[in-house]
């Protein structure tokens, strides 16, 4: 008794690639299993998914900012908290989830399938659904999802990297026939390019919002192959940070400058820096900076800390 | 990479046959998958579940009233609202859920396993579960699930019934070698004997607390095979009722007295029973009961019109 009404499937708002990926693969999945479902996405593609898409020839998602009246019932990948998602989602019935992100202030009324796995990325979790299902993974989608993972393991070399992630890129790479490492360090440096940007275009790229200890916190991350390309715009950045605090009401706003080729970040913070030392032992620099090598996910190595923090 | 310090795997307070049978279940599972978990319960088996355990030679799990600092990690099977689980659940980390029920103020700090499917019981997700990972089903466990199975959809009569229910149910009685529907009426009749017992223990047997915009609603469930044994002591029933709701700070405490044979239901309320015409399309009679033809499924018919009620 599968519902025909059309459903969307959509990620996260400002949409990496896993979001955008996930949700092409997962509609594709749903389609194939009698749902009458269509991919759209909380914005447009970023540089890196836009040039992803462009290599494995897939049109970028119809973008939305509301669901209702259009469909009374979506999915969502790769996401869950209600400031991550559609604006109306209290008007729509949520009826799936599949996401390896925390789980945090998402009510239902009602039983619903909801697939969340800790592993690297939504695609890697899709990849074992595909196969639990029976459904052969087309050529073209092996590509995008593929692409999902480098995204999010930055080519498996962030700390949220599992065996899962590990066996589903090199059976994607094998699908699609491109080498996932020499694909992968282009893929990553596409989405690197700084240079020609605003600090408020870089500093909302890729920023989510969330709830910690009833205080509004801002993380968004840029991807660059040198930390300098932004810490030599950091006032620059930093004024962009607070004029956006003040304008949203974010109580802290932090922005992780992660270097994708030698795995470590610079994070640049402003607000209510108070919890900063306690979420990651060290003292923020004069400057409000603080270099902590190895850190490179935000789910795992800035979020947990910094809730805990908060917490105290 | 496994973590191999012990786990505790438990399902719902006053736990029912599913929520003893899945917890011994999934720690068979995972500690195929190389875990280590043992399956203990919230509570003592009820009649039904002690009939279940006795018929298939399993002796009962350990009751629990804490998991810290016996272990630091959980996993929740067949609940997942704070209210339904283990009072220090804040002092421990959950790892898992597998699940069949809507989800509401459970937040975690870090991603984690999640497996919800909005089918008939959490055993039917198991049986799933266990060939997704290509474990077998000893013959004792098989007899156990297809006992959840029947206890929470009434052998198959209850709404909540799903196709997939019933292709676990028929695939577990051919493993264990037990006809599931001459065995289902003889176990569901081992869980109606209300003779004995005090209304208090009645109304607390298989009781669940919710939280409804903001008020505490207890919703308990008393099976049957003639609504008139529960009805003919109704004025010491509401008593009871009454009492507990003023120990304990209910708003509204709902009775479903429910014939097991015949699939339908009086609700008995005490407390603010203004919602209730709204919820269920019927005034109360003037003795604060409804008779509600088909309904038989707390989680399906009775949540969700009485959220929709009070979020009015």
């Amino acid at each position: 008794m599968i519902d025909k009404d059309k459903q969307l499937v959509f990620g996260h708002r400002n949409p990496d690639t896993d979001a955008i990926d996930s949700a092409i693969a997962y509609s594709y999945l749903m389609n194939k299993l009698g749902y009458n479902t269509e991919a759209v996405a909380q914005g447009h593609p970023n540089e890196e998914t836009s040039w992803v898409l462009k290599y494995f020839n897939h049109k970028a998602p119809r973008v939305i900012t509301h669901a209702y009246p259009e469909v009374k019932k979506v999915m969502l990948v790769d996401h869950n908290e209600p400031q991550q998602t559609i604006p109306d989602i209290k008007k729509v019935t949520v009826t799936h989830v599949v996401d390896h992100h925390r789980i945090a202030n998402f009510d239902t009324l009602a039983p619903i399938y909801y697939t969340a796995r800790p592993w690297g990325c939504t695609s890697t979790i899709l990849t074992v659904m595909f196969h639990h299902h029976n459904v052969e993974i087309p050529k073209q989608l092996a590509g995008l999802m593929m692409s999902a993972i480098i995204s999010d393991t930055l080519l498996l070399k962030s700390p949220t990297t599992t065996k899962y992630d590990v066996k589903a890129i090199k059976e994607l790479s094998k699908i699609c026939g491109v080498d996932y490492k020499t694909y992968g360090i282009k893929e990553l440096k596409a989405g690197t390019n700084v240079a020609g940007k605003s600090a408020k275009h870089l500093i909302d790229n890729d920023a989510k919002s969330y709830v910690m200890n009833g205080k509004h916190v801002r993380i968004d991350q840029i991807n660059v192959v040198d930390l300098d390309d932004v810490m030599k715009r950091e006032s620059e950045v930093k004024k962009a940070m607070e004029d956006e605090s003040k304008a949203k009401g974010y109580d802290l706003f932090l922005v992780m400058v992660t270097n994708v080729l030698d795995t470590n970040s610079t994070l640049i913070a402003t607000g209510d820096v108070s919890v900063m030392d306690t979420a990651f032992g060290k003292p923020l620099g004069a400057d409000g900076s603080v270099n902590l090598p190895g850190v490179v996910s935000r789910k795992k190595q800035v979020v947990p800390p910094l809730n805990k923090a908060f917490d105290k």
